[in-house]
């Protein structure tokens, strides 16, 4: 049998009653700030913070409620991830408590706060992109729960999940090959985004083992359909000979069909392009139907849920979850005929 | 001094005690279907239920929790008008119960209910679209004040905001007038929806107002771009002479120039084409930037709280609010030149 510290430890090592120990780390009533930083300090000391979560589940009666905080209440990767957490949290007779921190990590922090006070048993931090963002602060949170979804938290011990983008970009460049292609080139949105660089660095690997290079430099610039088509025209003006075309999102692969067909290039008999995101409007509603990539948000979503849950009753999945996409195969790549 | 229908009364007409009575309407507890039925009706017959609310302001402390309930949670309309309820909440401090009704009223009833039993202050019920929706039964949420938003309640003595579709139909028809175009067809959607008819409702009462007639009969069809496309082929076969094509949404409109295009037909110098819903992909990633109209969605969620808000202070604001659509002016109807 381990001893564990209590907060009664960490009351007495700051000579503090317990009931302003509790308060100072639990923001509760009113604590000047530097009994506050004491109490922290000492805690953190004695290596109290890692068994609250576990003190809470015990000490607090559970509330059945969940946080989510989202970045980006309009953004279309984080709201169908929202969908499903409430799909799974709905079914568990969780209710969901919503926020809109706007990626504002002062506004973050404040609503948790919130959250906190109104006895959530565990938190969802949805991103709108998959570059890792800073945890929540361990004295903002005190031991509830937390999964972070879409953009994971910088710290490997914490849990996190969000999509395999290193591997779609291979799952791309061997699809093209699987059609025959050789001459690939990549259509990339900003160059910054962890989403492009995995992206990239899967497809150049997929190059590499096939023995094979890029038929043209990759162009970087927004993730605008105008874009897709200026980077087309100056692809098809280079004279650079290319017979597959991997596109960073469908935007990219739209405004590529369309200017490969006003150049009288076929799709895909000249040119296979392949696109991200399965972005029904974009994907589907193209004169050439897109092949392109299913992030599955909405289970991502849903098993983002079932890990917090999981946490909530003591079995955190630490570290960082990766899901896998689908290639949803259209005509943009593989020819009806 | 007006005399007031109380709980009390209720229990003595039916010859209930007031705790019975009180457990009946409020549905805690284990009451007899024909009890709570008899409670039910009584309280109806001596006009109870028209102060329930503002007995359960006096009564019940407020919890400072709003339910919204979501019948689209992926929905690119119910999605905005979330996100300002949220802007409107969470500065007055609410937080914001979300659950997913997927459009289900047995669904919807089990989620109000389970909000009622978490002491939500008041109900946003968004809906999907503009079509109006019977409201909530009286026993599901005796007496929480609810604002219906997007789908107004059939209910005129509910609160209810939505578009002001009839409006948004002249104001298309005006401005194509203003450009002088007097050639004018109507591209729609499913005929059924309410928004396809308040907008050609609208539409046609302008074109009386200007003594014009269309130029070609109403295509309706679906709202995908596919559909504009073709009806567009239609149309450009028909041989029917236009020079102002007002589409129901963007997709359409997106459609509906890639065909007159694709056909030599200049837009806006031959036909000038004006869409609905601002959808920014589509409206701004098109070749010819779409004049649309925006349905100022996330203001309708801001409005829709503070109205909310305000019958939870005993000021519930009855009936129909329309909002107007903004006319965003791009290319589509006026030439650079």
């Amino acid at each position: 049998m381990t001893t564990r510290v209590t907060l009664q430890d960490v009351a007495d090592a700051a000579h503090l009653s317990l009931a302003t120990a509790s308060k100072a780390l639990n923001g509760t009533g009113h604590i000047a700030a530097h009994t506050r930083r004491l109490v922290q300090t000492t805690a953190q000391e004695l290596g109290y913070q890692q068994r609250t979560a576990a003190e809470k589940r015990i000490v607090r009666q559970q509330s059945g409620l969940i946080g989510l905080v989202s970045a980006d209440l309009e953004g279309r990767f984080s709201m169908p991830a929202l969908a499903g957490a409430e799909d799974t949290l709905g079914v568990a007779n969780h209710a969901v408590l919503l926020t809109n921190s706007r990626g504002d990590p002062q506004i973050e922090r404040n609503h948790i706060d919130q959250m906190a006070a109104r006895g959530v048993d565990g938190l969802l931090i949805l991103g709108g992109e998959t570059d890792a963002r800073p945890p929540v602060k361990p004295s903002t949170v005190l031991g509830i729960p937390i999964v972070y979804v879409y953009a994971p938290s910088t710290d490997p011990a914490d849990s996190s999940i969000t999509v395999d983008n290193g591997l779609a970009g291979q799952a791309a460049i061997n699809h093209l090959l699987g059609q025959g292609r050789t001459h690939i080139a990549i259509l990339a949105g900003p160059e910054y985004y962890a989403a492009t660089k995995d992206r990239v660095k899967g497809a150049e690997q997929a190059m590499a083992e096939a023995g094979l290079r890029f038929s043209a430099p990759t162009r970087y610039g927004n993730w605008h359909e105008s874009w897709g088509r200026v980077a087309t025209n100056l692809l098809i003006e280079s004279g650079e000979q290319v017979d597959g075309l991997y596109c960073l999102n469908d935007m990219l692969a739209r405004g590529a069909i369309e200017s490969f067909l006003e150049h009288g290039i076929r799709v895909p008999e000249d040119v296979a392009v392949i696109g991200h995101d399965n972005w029904s409007v974009t994907a589907t509603e193209c004169r050439i139907p897109i092949t392109t990539f299913d992030n599955n948000m909405r289970e991502m979503g849903r098993k983002a849920a079932r890990m917090l849950l999981s946490a909530i009753k003591g079995r955190p999945q630490r570290g960082m979850t990766l899901m896998d996409c689908s290639l949803i195969i259209r005509e943009s790549t593989v020819s009806k005929r």
